[in-house]
């Protein structure tokens, strides 16, 4: 009757490899993970004679480029969310399962699910995404939460929302400040986005709100351990990215580390300790545990060791994509955790599987290819970076925009997605200013 | 420096009543609830020499006539909830305190906050709104929760869908069935209009999405104890309201008591049991427990009794407006929990003490004024009763549909919610289908 079930029944899988001939024998392709690079692995194999299923934990497909407006109030998580099964609803090849995978039985070729429930497999996509990683400091987590999925968006925005609430009430001066004071952690596109956008919310959009506290005084830190903001960035861009958050009154601290934290603030080697009540997390990122369900080589931060065509050494039918592998270019160099470095290793392993499956040529190796860097500074300036291309500023911001707008999943997102930022652009207001509190 | 400590180093309340002169001695008038009642006293206030205080535990004024909305997809959130600071932000006497309120000092005129804080008063206004009530039997909340809150619609909104995932996943067919079995309790206009929100989500936004259900065969049951679906509305819009239901698959159950819930389903005195995943309880509401605070007398729903000026007995400077309140207009009918009634509660008792301050005559007793009732069924139809007019169908629905709008807070809500609905209604997308867990 079930999908599960029927995969269980059938014979181990890798004889359908060979003989893909009638419809009963149509390969099995798994992939794991509805993000960016699996979506598009899925999407490149919309004609392939194969039979697909999708499985996530979660129902949504998140745009996580965008999640630090959530966190900030300007977007609702639906704005920047898609559920999966509308996004493939018209690809008749592909089922979604919406479960959590615990492991992959290499031998039987099935993925494990969480009740003993197992999927076959004849190809394997592994694009399972990154984690926060606090570098050995899993206790900073509960002081600094990181910005990856939905759920962290809003509990980010509920602590800067709730900061501003308790410091109105606040009795005494030092708890005030320390209410007021914001830590933003990492300096790459994600710290200097949220620094941006909380340095807005306080002066522009809370300004008036308030009749015991001026929001505008607020205190706002970010902490790079690297010389550099946005150090993979043309210098020139960090620099710029640098004197546009100071100018906005953000503290910029460079070569900073980050030693200590706790529910009272930050401490850091160089350049002592701050007492903040809310401190966000954009660092450091760790891979998902796929390489150990596969037993594979891992680096330092879990990705994955994969061959040049993105396979697994020894298991020519499993592949890791986004920030699951570890995909070497020109030089050594790893692809970058990028949406645009998923998109690519997706569609070039659907292309792969393609081949394979119809006995034609797969396509050359991988080569990942840097389309650019982009990052906002607050509600009116970027820093962009796009081939030869340096934009700063307000041109940039509109760059940005245009290509956020573009990439945005659904034609709906898109269209209230920019309705969004017009209206904040024009007024000054956030339209998800909400507190929201876990059901108890 | 701060308000509370600035509150509780005044001397006793009363007498600044009496020497309202110098600025040092404009009234203070405390609102607890930024509801619908609350908020209209509060703007009611606006021009009055008086120091406002408007308390709520949450930072948002929610819609929560469209709360279903959220429930089943349609709207996200942020859509029909507002910050109360922004919506009073130009209002420079009111200041808003984040803060949930524990009791009130009737002797020296406070009211106590957590945290052994505590605001003094010379008028008091409790708009505390109703919770739901499961008529004793509380263990039956965690199988059925209701739709008071933004919290309540994205919990529900999360069984409704997971309980599809879930389908498409199970083994056994009575297992598949029961998933896609839901029970909503109440046949009042918020039940009608779950009962077919569900069922238009069922059977027009899911339908393609899945590959081993199909979600049009869900079974939806609207349960209602008293004979007919609401019971507030003239007969013949009742008839229409279950003939428009029956007509989109919903099973109508009229004159069925609920006497079980558990985990697996509902059971009733008249129609047995219902093997269901997914029950919303849309029967009962119970005051807050504001006439406790203040020891005042109240219905068995909770309700404080109040004299014809809406004060309380033996309390002139304390007032119940809303849900909070059994006012009796004529024939000893009470005031029916709706916005309309809140909403006309709270501007008189703004203008009762409006008048008091400036030793002004107080209006004439609280008459309660029915506007009329409206439930949208489904996508397209609705029940209208508005004066002598009653309207049903697609007519009816327009008229609901820009009466919502109307009403909604925020220029910004009503476009997004008015593109919302149209964009609903042409692709029978959803915007909201996202399934968020609370961060464990």
């Amino acid at each position: 009757m079930d999908i599960l079930a029927r995969h269980v029944d059938t014979p181990p899988t890798s004889r359908s490899l060979r003989n893909s001939g009638g419809p009963a024998e149509v390969p099995r392709v798994v992939i794991v993970g509805a993000g960016f690079g699996g979506l598009e692995a899925a999407k490149a194999l919309a004609r392939a004679p194969v039979r697909l299923t999708i499985v996530d934990r979660l129902n949504h497909h998140c745009f996580q480029p965008l999640l630090y407006q959530v966190a900030t109030g300007t977007l609702s998580p639906a704005d920047i969310a898609w559920p999966v099964r509308s996004i493939l609803s018209r690809q008749r090849n592909a089922e979604i399962l919406m479960a959590e995978v615990t492991g992959v039985d290499l031998c039987d070729h099935a993925v494990l699910l969480s009740e003993g429930r197992r999927i076959a497999y004849d190809y394997l996509v592994l694009a399972t995404g990154a984690a926060h990683s606090y570098f050995g400091h899993e206790e900073w987590a509960p002081s600094a939460p990181g910005l990856k999925r939905i759920e962290d968006a809003t509990e980010i925005r509920r602590r800067l929302l709730l900061a501003f609430e308790r410091a109105e009430l606040a009795d005494d001066d030092a708890e005030r400040r320390r209410l007021m004071t914001f830590v933003v952690v990492g300096g790459g596109p994600t710290g200097v986005e949220m620094a941006g956008a909380i340095a807005d919310m306080a002066r522009l959009t809370l300004a008036r709100d308030f009749r015991h506290i001026d929001p505008r005084n607020a205190r706002i830190v970010l902490i790079e351990a690297g010389p550099w903001l946005l150090s993979a960035f043309p210098r020139p861009l960090s620099g710029y990215a640098q004197r546009a958050l100071q100018s906005m009154g953000v503290e910029v601290w460079t070569s900073t580390h980050v030693v200590g934290m706790d529910a009272r603030g930050v401490s850091t080697a160089q350049g002592g300790g701050i007492d903040a009540a809310t401190v966000v997390w954009a660092a450091g990122v760790t891979a998902s545990p796929a390489a150990a369900w596969i037993s594979a080589a891992a680096d330092g931060a879990g990705r994955i060791k994969v061959l040049p065509d993105l396979s697994i050494p020894g298991h020519p039918e499993i592949f890791a994509i986004g920030d699951t592998a570890l995909a070497l270019g020109p030089g050594d160099q790893p692809a970058p955790g990028l949406a645009a470095a998923a998109k690519q290793m997706g569609r070039y392993v659907g292309r792969v599987i393609a081949a394979r499956v119809q006995s034609r040529a797969a396509p050359p190796v991988f080569r990942y290819r840097h389309l650019g860097d982009l990052a906002t500074i607050g509600r009116k300036r970027a820093a962009v970076s796009f081939g030869r291309l340096r934009l700063t500023g307000f041109i940039a911001w509109v760059f940005w925009s245009v290509a956020h707008i573009y990439f945005l999943i659904g034609v709906r997102n898109r269209v209230v997605v920019a309705l969004n930022w017009i209206w904040e652009y024009l007024t000054l207001q956030r339209g998800a200013r909400l507190i929201v509190c876990p059901r108890s």
